[in-house]
């Protein structure tokens, strides 16, 4: 049910128009990056198996919508046995992408590849935004820790925890959420807040009573009163009596003020006390730009408690997804469709497709081509053209290829084995080394190569001139 | 489970430390507005309320923290039973609220209001965000319909149903969102979308074969093609046809394009095709601001659907509420706690508190007052001030008041009834229209007064002063 019902009108529609048989082809794909970001990473796709593996509609969705006064029985007779039974092909979590490529394929009758719409734009919109937003802030630490905080400020329930796995995919090391943790096996991390402080009669003796239950995971919050006054030297005299102990002190976290100042001196005092392993944690509204400019003037932070900007992706808090109309056919022969549109950039692609990355020798990705799903290329060289300024041509030698989408399910049965989510954070780490560092710039990077292969671009544009025949005709 | 993990290390801290019985009062409460808007509307009790009512630790969630080796035996034990018992107050659903007034005041043994502060703040947060929004959007149609189209972009699947809900509250008539329709009895809407105009051969065929199957609900998208060559006269055509066999053409949705000049455009079609009672719906990344702009400009639109901007509250997609410690008690005796901070707009407002709205005769509200729990406003007149410039000084009289919070849970058991949903949105729109225009201005509005009572003003400087005694002979 979770669907927009335009999803359920069209399919009553095209029950009543004799195209219940009817097949299609739609792919999912997003036209611009989030803002800043040269990549995105893919992920999702394990929300989306869950939800089309669980489809169907119960008594009482049935019930609900013949109360609607929409619906006529047969077809709420139909919606009862309703079950998946086509073809989707994926690009798997972890894996960089780029605009227009479909991240997600779905081959089927019309009225089943429509179904599943909304919610497969509503699960990848959402966590590919969010483990491409992570990376970026994890890029930010240049090799510190970050820490997912945010579940008390993202859109609902879901968002804080499918965000949180998410973040995860994009190289977070842990969240604050138990939830996450029980259900994906993130690590989770959290010590105390400033009501623990609070709640003792002074900060040093909150601190004592922390350390006693949680000797050996003991990080304390130095800053509810004066950071360098009071909670730093508070903080060195539990970690040494810790340390005294055999306890191994783990440091301290730094939640307000300036924290490339606060903790280059908060670090000068733990070094000259001799707790020179303890670690700072700094948060306070970070984001990747705020942990840039912090970095930049020498802050001694070990790790990054990250939440608002991160869960809800605050400068661009949506990807554009949409999921769009490529192919339609009957009894699996297909004809290729397309949406035009005043505005170029809108104009679709059509056709059943595939995505092809072209790599170098030493692994680093040169340019991806939105082909025709028939297309090979096996040549030694290939020259890729701009599909828009149609001169700008490269010539690719000596490469090798990949393709990125990969079979999720056949005939409505998946084949498609999940992934370990740690296996998807490594991937993920491991898809964003072949990028050049150029293209994963925070700020203004080198825009990727995304064209069109020849066979589509030839397709896209005898499809074009059709429509546009077609319009002059109408309008003559 | 849906907690940070620091709520429970707490728990098992407080629980350590002989502070098990120790009882403690908590506010939820934001400190600023939205960007742009004058006031938010509450939202999201009703969620709040069904997660106390069903929390509890079932076995695997005790045997994940089990796990996670931070945890003993005798804590774990103790979650096992774990009910809440304590008292919440709340301001009800679709309240016209202002920074710093309590939106839910929890009272509990401190480590059970510990536990809610992460859950409470996320579904609080998000819905009282998404229903001021969707208040500024509908107020800026100016008695225009807004439908709400946001599903396939808002923060995964809880954001797009919780969000059509708080939405809902805000004004909004409708929602594309079935499941929301079937969970909170939404009026749901939708028709069709562009992929089922490509799946005919022809716009026409496609309007027609639409008409066939929905003669009463017939809304056609007409922004395919080209809407006035081509989408608005094809509509016309099926419009006449329907209405010759006696049906009720609904009218028509443009997506794309020019709305101001398109649906002046096609509303002058219609009309003059005598389809006088034709709607025109206008959608396309509306947000409050586009709606007065095109507005402003002559649109001749009726309804308008509302997206992205909306459900993820584009411009602002957080409320930064917090939860924070009000007060310390032990069997019923509570004493006031505040928590300073460098940051003059961070120090809390101690003790327990209400919130008092006080309303001229005409019932237009004129300012509100945090105040302690015992005081009584009965004198005919009262002179507030403002906390910070105190010499801003206001009196009031001939004034009627009404306390804020109301009572939710007593002891862990609910003693307030939730309201339908469709009463929630009525009463909201009274609360709305308590508020001079001034305040409800979409830019730049008049800034409500929110002022603290006599109480607890000297409450708080009397606490402030303390706690600066205690930083100095610290620093001594």
């Amino acid at each position: 049910m979770l669907t927009d019902l335009y999803q359920l009108t069209m399919m009553q529609g095209y029950r009543a128009n004799g195209c219940w048989e009817k097949e299609a082809v739609f792919d999912l794909f997003f036209r611009t990056l989030p803002p800043g970001s040269g990549y995105a990473l893919a992920a999702g796709l394990e929300q989306v198996v869950g939800y089309i593996e669980n489809l169907h509609f119960d008594e009482d969705d049935l019930k609900y919508l013949s109360s609607l006064n929409l619906f006529q029985k047969d077809f709420l007779a139909e919606l009862r046995q309703f079950r998946f039974t086509g073809d989707i092909d994926a690009v798997p979590e972890g894996s960089v992408v780029f605009p227009y490529e479909p991240l997600v394929r779905v081959k089927g009758r019309i009225f089943e590849a429509q179904l599943l719409e909304t919610a497969l734009l509503n699960l990848v919109n959402f966590e590919t935004l969010i483990a491409t937003k992570a990376s970026r802030v994890v890029a930010a630490t240049q090799g510190g820790a970050v820490m997912e905080f945010g579940l008390r400020r993202a859109q609902g329930p879901d968002a804080g925890t499918f965000g949180a796995r998410a973040a995860f995919i994009g190289g977070v090391k842990s969240t604050s959420n138990v939830l996450a943790g029980e259900r994906y096996g993130i690590p989770v991390s959290g010590t105390q807040a400033h009501s623990w402080i609070q709640c003792f009669s002074s900060e040093l003796e909150a601190f004592r009573a922390y350390a006693k239950t949680f000797p050996d995971q003991c990080l304390l919050l130095v800053d509810t009163y004066n950071v360098l006054k009071s909670g730093v030297p508070n903080a060195i005299k539990v970690g040494l009596e810790l340390e005294k102990e055999g306890h191994r002190f783990l440091g301290i976290r730094i939640d307000s003020g300036d924290l490339a100042y606060l903790s280059r001196q908060a670090r000068r005092m733990l070094d000259e006390a001799g707790l020179k392993q303890a670690i700072i944690v700094g948060s306070n509204d970070l984001d990747e730009e705020t942990i840039w400019a912090i970095r930049g003037q020498g802050a001694a932070i070990d790790a990054w408690g990250v939440g608002t900007h991160l869960i809800t992706s605050k400068d661009a808090p949506s990807l554009g997804g949409v999921y769009k109309l490529a192919a339609e056919g009957e009894k699996g022969i297909f004809t290729p469709r397309l949406k035009v549109s005043e505005n170029t950039a809108k104009i679709t692609n059509p056709g059943i497709k595939k995505v092809v990355r072209f790599y170098n020798r030493e692994g680093k990705a040169l340019a991806d081509l939105i082909a025709l799903e028939e297309e090979e290329f096996n040549s030694p060289a290939l020259t890729i053209f701009d599909p828009v300024q149609t001169w700008k041509r490269k010539t690719l030698e000596d490469f090798r290829t990949r393709e990125l989408l990969v079979p999720v399910f056949r005939g409505g049965r998946r084949v498609y084995s999940l992934p370990e989510l740690t296996e998807i954070q490594k991937y993920a780490a491991r898809e964003l080394d072949t990028l050049w560092g150029e293209v994963k710039r925070l700020a203004n990077p080198h825009r990727y190569i995304v064209d069109l292969s020849a066979g589509l671009y030839d397709l896209k544009q005898k499809l074009l001139r059709e429509v546009n025949l077609g319009l002059e005709e109408r309008e003559g």
